[in-house]
């Protein structure tokens, strides 16, 4: 395999100095990225790039960066370490110009919720000074707005390094997320698509679907008698809808398993119902009880 | 259609005063009920009949109410309204005991989370003097000691006449329930049944559906990385797995359809993804949100 320019990281220094750091788009993730660095390591030199001059000014106005620019060929000069926090769909597009002018040791990760097609897709560009990374932390709030200094503090981030990820590479982006505040996991792309599908993608499809089902078959008024497992059932289905048909998409495969995985457990339950084996539900649902009451519990609205 | 002893009432007084009322059940719903009315009608008298001696003695402890009885027959003398919040599964034995021994002018109504099976097993017996309730409030702790005075405020109650129930029955029922904070409509009991089983019981069977996909399917450290989209959809799975399955079995034909049609829609979802069609997920999921946004929202951990 041929390398591109930008594609192999000089490991000489052994470690990586994290001194300069380049964020690319200034959204939830990133934005609160900017604000948990201002607070934690101020000494950190900081800067943003994004389309939006307005959102720009805003981000120099409230001194979340030292500079912002919207050439990514100038917002990667002189940086140790950058952070893509785009959309996933332009990650691609963004490595192809970045990577002829990175820093011979800078460092590459991104924030994007699907991790098997960002790394088959960036690594061809940056080589193996990128690392897959996935911050479990959000909210169905989106935008700079919705930033908070605290976000990743006690959230799961998970990295996904492959067989060709040197080992310090690793070692300091973990830093990176942990001087966040984040919990630090690590698996491979594949096996952390198949978990997030179940245990994010699953439930905001379902939030989605159970708003649709209960719209386009009960009278309007209906929705006025939902209760709290109505309410705290579909909270998420408030998220961007663009967002989300993004990630699902993006992981297609997965959710996809895990859609239909869902949909057999719930014809099964009316099987049993139907067939009034009551035995088998109580089972099914003391199993369910069991497990939940052991789960450990992120704190409310936090996490997504 | 004969009519069986305490079956018809006796509506020469047009009104019914509630000064005595008998709570049967003193679990989440009856204790919350006592409450409410020890707080908001002082001047009520209250009887409470139950199984247990020592709940019985606490009850009379915590001056929750006038008298306690473990004899139904003794619980329903001078009763102006008999409310029965026990389990479903009981309801008709113990409608079959009460009926011969009622005043003539006395009211029973129910709290049980099905309507159309209640109605049916109990109007033989009770005849119209009978009308079915369903407060729309609860926990997913049970239990005497998760009552709560305010249970019911701002809580929605559906009452389920029919073609025979007076209007005077309605009318006091309304009046009891309006007392104790919560907002009444009428429906059908079938019309009851259908609403709740995609409102209430559906949002209950997905998230332990959706608790036992993960447990099943994952590594048992996944857990760990559940953010809040999980938390949230499965919390109600904390819930009383008995409880929930006699609620599941006793609405089995409408749970058992919703179960279908959220499978169905989930199938679709997969198959919209599988093949690509980007479209139409961002139209599902754009439509769920428009609708989720548009919704009252209950308080938080109020409600089931």
């Amino acid at each position: 395999m041929s390398s591109p320019a930008g594609s192999e990281i000089d490991t000489s220094p052994g470690r990586y100095p994290l001194k300069r750091i380049a964020i690319f788009g200034p959204g939830l993730i990133g934005g609160s990225i900017a604000l948990a660095l201002r607070g934690r390591t101020p000494e950190t030199s900081l800067t943003i790039w994004g389309r939006k001059p307005e959102l720009l000014r805003e981000i120099l106005r409230r001194d979340l960066a030292d500079s912002v620019e919207m050439d990514p060929v100038l917002a990667v000069r002189g940086a140790d370490l950058v952070v893509i926090c785009t959309p996933v769909g332009v990650m691609e597009e963004i490595a192809k110009t970045i990577a002829p002018h990175l820093e011979p040791h800078a460092l590459v990760t991104d924030a994007g919720s699907v991790k098997n097609c960002v790394v088959t897709k960036l690594t061809p560009f940056l080589g193996n000074r990128f690392l897959g990374g996935h911050p479990m932390a959000g909210s169905e709030r989106s935008g700079l707005d919705a930033a908070r200094q605290e976000l990743f503090a006690g959230a799961p981030c998970i990295l996904t390094p492959t067989a060709t990820t040197p080992p310090e590479v690793l070692a300091s982006i973990t830093e990176f997320w942990a001087a966040l505040g984040a919990s630090v996991t690590t698996m491979s792309p594949s096996e952390h698509d198949r978990l997030v599908a179940r245990l994010s993608h699953l439930p905001h499809a379902i939030a989605f679907a159970l708003v649709n089902l209960v719209s386009s078959t009960l009278p309007e008024k209906a929705s006025l008698l939902a209760g709290g497992s109505f309410r705290d059932g579909t909270r998420v289905a408030g998220s961007n809808p663009s967002l989300w048909a993004g990630i699902l998409s993006e992981n297609r495969e997965e959710v996809g398993s895990a859609l239909r995985e869902m949909a057999t457990l719930l014809t099964g339950m009316a099987h049993q119902l139907e067939s009034g084996d009551s035995n088998s539900i109580l089972d099914f649902l003391t199993r369910a009880k069991e497990h939940r009451d052991q789960l450990p519990l992120p704190r409310p609205d936090e996490f997504l």
